[in-house]
């Protein structure tokens, strides 16, 4: 039968820019290792941090448009909308308090990633990782063993509450399953069936990390069906592109 | 160290309108039963056979409408766009081959939810079940041991690709995790920490299922502290109302 594990990974030491994630990440696995089957799940702020992806709001000049927006949003620091808009391709919504935009990425979510919680310091704002699948193929090639990795953020929903972890870089597994075309338990063709497996391995492992433990990685094994020998498409292939999109 | 396992549970007979659902879940489990502590997983498909929320092609009559938004989307069959608007509260998006509406229940997904692939039998399409959080009550009821239940669907993502299992119906797990206002690892506020406990437990569950191996249930353990007494405010709580949306 098939099973799947997620274990945390607990003793992260608090990591700041210039850290050796990688060296980090194995110190608190321990002896054992990790394994080429196994994926290793890290929020990305623990490799934003490594990699300085940081913003001091006392360095940040906001701009009119920044201003205006913070004050449609009901009182926000414009700085930080600055931020946002520094990391937005485009602004999806502004309203309601919330602001949506696309990252450069292309990912579609709350204040293009922007977040103040688990920054360590106050007046510092966290972003995305500028290039997530690249940070995931550097960490997996760093890591003894090449276990799979996946970068993750916690992305709300546009007609859900509550938000789910997702992964915005991969290095070597599947971020999809293709079942399209491919037959049902009946002999017939599954028509909308692509499953974004590496989004479900994001969600699986956010059940074993409390958002207070500094639990930032979690190990999943189980999944060596989807894991590949090279780095593969990474999580710009879990991308719906703006042409595609049916809710700008 | 926190855990969480998950296991397909196999052997599950064809489920057949009025079928003890139940029972062959018990069946399927073995002589070890359920505990209190585990959730089961049920992807929606064998909840709507049992209970009969099937729809034949051949009984339904398209309207106007219906054949107007089924040639709006490239030819589709008028009577499957028909059972569509039958489910729908509201088309949200009607283009690109796309249909997209928003159920009675409050979700939504592609189609309402309507789907041919494993109906069973050709010509039939299977619908959600008419009161999902009602479903999972009524199995966690008539399951010993009292497993926390948890009937899935598949669902698309405005701004990903592929899908992810969500919850649509829930009994004895908490649908939310709520970190809001409470403190991150440093002291400072959790912004937008709102966690969607029982739709990563269904993404986890759908990792360990193949869409194809008659496996349309799973066993999650590690989750005993999102695990309730009362059976709890179900998925309804997953759901972001009319007036909420940003997105209509």
């Amino acid at each position: 039968v098939s099973e799947l594990r997620a274990r945390a990974l607990a003793g992260l030491p608090e990591i700041r820019p210039g850290d050796d994630l990688a060296a980090a990440l194995a110190a608190a696995r321990g002896g054992a290792g990790f394994a080429a089957g196994e994926v290793l799940v890290v929020a990305h702020k623990v490799v934003s941090k490594a990699e300085g992806a940081l913003r001091r709001l006392a360095e940040v000049q906001a701009s009119p448009r920044a201003v205006e927006v913070a004050e449609r949003l009901g009182g926000r620091d414009p700085r930080h909308v600055q931020v946002v808009l520094d990391e937005a391709a485009e602004v999806v919504r502004a309203e309601r308090g919330v602001l949506i935009a696309r990252t450069r990425h292309g990912f579609v979510c709350a204040n293009a990633g922007v977040d103040a919680s688990n920054a360590g310091e106050d007046g510092v704002l966290v972003t995305l990782p500028r290039d997530p699948d690249g940070s995931a193929r550097r960490l997996r090639d760093a890591l003894a063993g090449r276990p799979a990795v996946v970068i993750t953020d916690s992305f709300g929903r546009a007609w859900r509450h509550g938000q789910c972890d997702v992964a915005i870089g991969i290095a070597g597994l599947a971020p999809l399953e293709d079942w399209r075309g491919r037959a049902d338990a009946y002999g017939r063709e599954l028509h909308a069936t692509w499953i974004a497996v590496a989004d479900q391995a994001a969600a699986a492992a956010d059940l074993v990390r409390g958002k207070d433990a500094r639990a930032p990685a979690a190990v999943l094994t189980g999944l060596e069906r989807f894991v590949t020998p090279d780095a593969g498409p990474g999580a710009a292939a879990l991308v719906r592109g703006r042409d595609e999109d049916l809710f700008r």
